[in-house]
């Protein structure tokens, strides 16, 4: 068959236009090629922990594999993960919650649904911001109106009731939060997520608690929407973090099983369902969650202090201490340079690649994930303040070219 | 926190109302509650081909797993899988094919996106009918028209010039065409496509051909799409069915780099990425494609004419020969009950689960699937002879009340 000799255009749907994808992947192939042309390239781009998952969920995904479990497996995901999960999300919600309430997805996916599931081009969502790129990106693919609600830096990017109110002032139809924030590390108090819960009730507002980070808060105890009855409130999680393994991509939503229900028939529509024995060998872990991420927890504590302290060698560079996770959101904007300009002169020049801030709608920012390889973190880190510290001759004639 | 006494209406966008899901996972959901109360049930709703997937895909999953490959993997697949399978797509298509022109991504999950990247609501999408439901279901989803063009049984449900001429009258964005087609079975003539092919260009219309069952094709010679240069042409097909892994949810598509470029983008947004030890394992399976579908290719078809055999048994039913894969599509008109009634009493009192032929978009017929365990394929197939014959008294006096 021969090719017409005519140059087509590609005349995608509005929403094919719109797609962006993540900005961390596009760093990540960017990375890949610089890899192949042979040089080392110090990954602090992705929330990608370092491989050392729990030996009893690998073993038990192989166990499965030798079993023969490759079939489908039911949309929602299979009974023995939705079971164990919702014996373990009731013991810290503190209330009773049963299959019925749990649906299996990856967390990525799970945001998409649910945006999708509740809004549409009319509709509003408020993000706080910094934050999570999917909330963002997710929203403009529906084509929802979005409401972005600055954090302030002075105050640890913490969340406010002044914050909540405007937030609702807009009469979102959904609100998200995400405590145990990525990519600030700020863990939100108590008293204000019950006033958020609270306000948004009032406004029948739906609410999107973004839990992924929570068995990763330092110090402060962390409080989870979870204990919450409120039909409209839905809490996310991902096993990538809990558990290192953020390629099984498994997450859970936790919601009224009406929700439950739709997000199980979205999934059977657009991917039918997912891999069993990647099901089975999260079940399996189940049982060792609080254990094994109490280890991480102290471990990324550590870290986080020893990589705040190679920061602290670049006057050009700021960072607020992060309570939770393995991201440390810096301020770049004494440089006076694009973040993304930024980030992609760091990959090119010095190796390292790190996620602009206005991904996470903060300009003037990167995000340098420091779950990786420890010694690559470091390295990583030590580029950055290298290439920060080039800045400070020429800062004050202005923009720097490069 | 206390529950508000309040009910809320969950108050779903149009999309989220307009879900549906899969009709052959709702009754895979049916039938594991009925085998939870104990009772044996003969699988023939799902394409779930019985499980003896080839040794080297399951061992080089392991080995990825055991190497903990457990991280995030190119949005658009593993080189290793992408590459691979580009030389393998180039030597069936007898031209130049790039790793460029290949994505990775679930089958299902692939036809939303395609859908997605192409057609809103103003748009028009052309299916030919019996088809697979997804291309229902997703246009549905997404809120673009469906143009039905129904084949006609008496030729085998074959592809007719004529067809593709009412398939292509309305002007549609995306028309597509499934050779080795799910249900029927029919593996269409080279001169019929390459007319498709031809009127398609002429109109600018996209082509989406889903060539899944392209090596189950019996004895005919099987004309693939994959030759095509033309920009708007896609090509799809999934791992499930070549290697008897379903739950290994991973299919690619051929297509113009930039259309790879935008599904790349859409599963950063919706899903990150997939596994890659799923993709590892794969790509191990490539170099025997050929071998082992053939060795499936003789064992469904003998398979065929001994449920074949069992089906004349009763003359109620009615059934054209498939010439590719391991669904039959069975005629019921003669019982004059709706396919949804007869499917749901075949399972509830003959404990046989097959699929509606409403799903497929032809009322009046059940799809069953011969791929799974073998005795359970031919007794299931026995009962549904058993509650076909049962109607022969009454057929006369018009419905039958069940």
């Amino acid at each position: 068959m021969k090719k017409q000799k005519v140059h087509r255009e590609m005349n995608f749907s509005r929403r094919g236009r719109a797609l962006v994808g993540q900005e961390m992947f596009h760093l990540l192939d960017r990375a890949q090629i610089i890899e192949r042309e042979g040089r080392h390239v110090y990954h602090l781009e992705l929330g990608e922990p370092k491989p050392y998952p729990p030996g009893r969920v690998i073993n038990r995904t192989i166990i499965s594999l030798l079993n023969s479990e490759v079939g489908y497996s039911p949309s929602r995901g299979v009974s023995s993960l939705r079971e164990k999960l919702a014996a373990y999300c009731a013991k810290t919600a503190g209330r009773e919650i049963l299959m019925d309430h749990i649906v299996i997805s990856p967390a990525n996916m799970l945001i998409y649904q649910i945006l999708d599931l509740l809004c549409e081009g009319t509709d509003t969502v408020s993000v706080f911001t910094p934050g999570f790129p999917t909330y963002i990106a997710a929203t403009k693919y529906i084509g929802a109106k979005l409401h972005h609600v600055p954090l302030v830096m002075g105050s640890g990017f913490n969340l406010t009731r002044n914050s909540i109110d405007r937030a609702l002032s807009v009469n979102p139809k959904l609100l998200i939060v995400n405590s145990g924030n990525n990519p600030t590390g700020a863990v939100y108090d108590e008293s204000v997520l019950r006033y958020l819960l609270d306000q948004a009730i009032k406004k029948d507002c739906w609410v999107l608690s973004d839990e992924t980070y929570s068995k990763l808060s330092f110090q402060k105890p962390y409080f989870s929407l979870l204990g919450s009855q409120y039909e409209r409130c839905i809490v996310l999680s991902s096993f990538s973090k809990i558990f290192c393994v953020p390629g099984y991509r498994i997450g859970y939503a936790v919601a009224d099983s009406r929700v439950v229900e739709k997000i199980g028939l979205s999934s059977s529509t657009l991917y039918s369902c997912l891999p069993v024995f990647v099901q089975e060998g999260i079940a399996e872990g189940i049982p060792i969650i609080d254990e094994f991420t109490d280890n991480r927890k102290r471990y990324y504590r550590k870290l986080r202090d020893e990589c705040m302290k190679i920061l602290s060698r670049s006057s050009n560079l700021v960072c607020v201490k992060p309570e939770s996770g393995f991201y440390l959101l810096i301020d770049i904007r004494k440089l006076k340079i694009d973040d993304r300009d930024f980030s992609t002169t760091l990959l090119n020049k010095y190796s390292t690649a790190v996620t602009p801030g206005t991904s996470f709608g903060c300009k003037g920012f990167i995000r340098a994930s420091i779950c990786g390889d420890t010694v690559d973190v470091k390295q990583g880190l030590r580029q950055l303040v290298l290439f920060a510290n080039s800045f400070h001759k020429n800062t004050r004639k202005g923009i720097r070219k490069i």
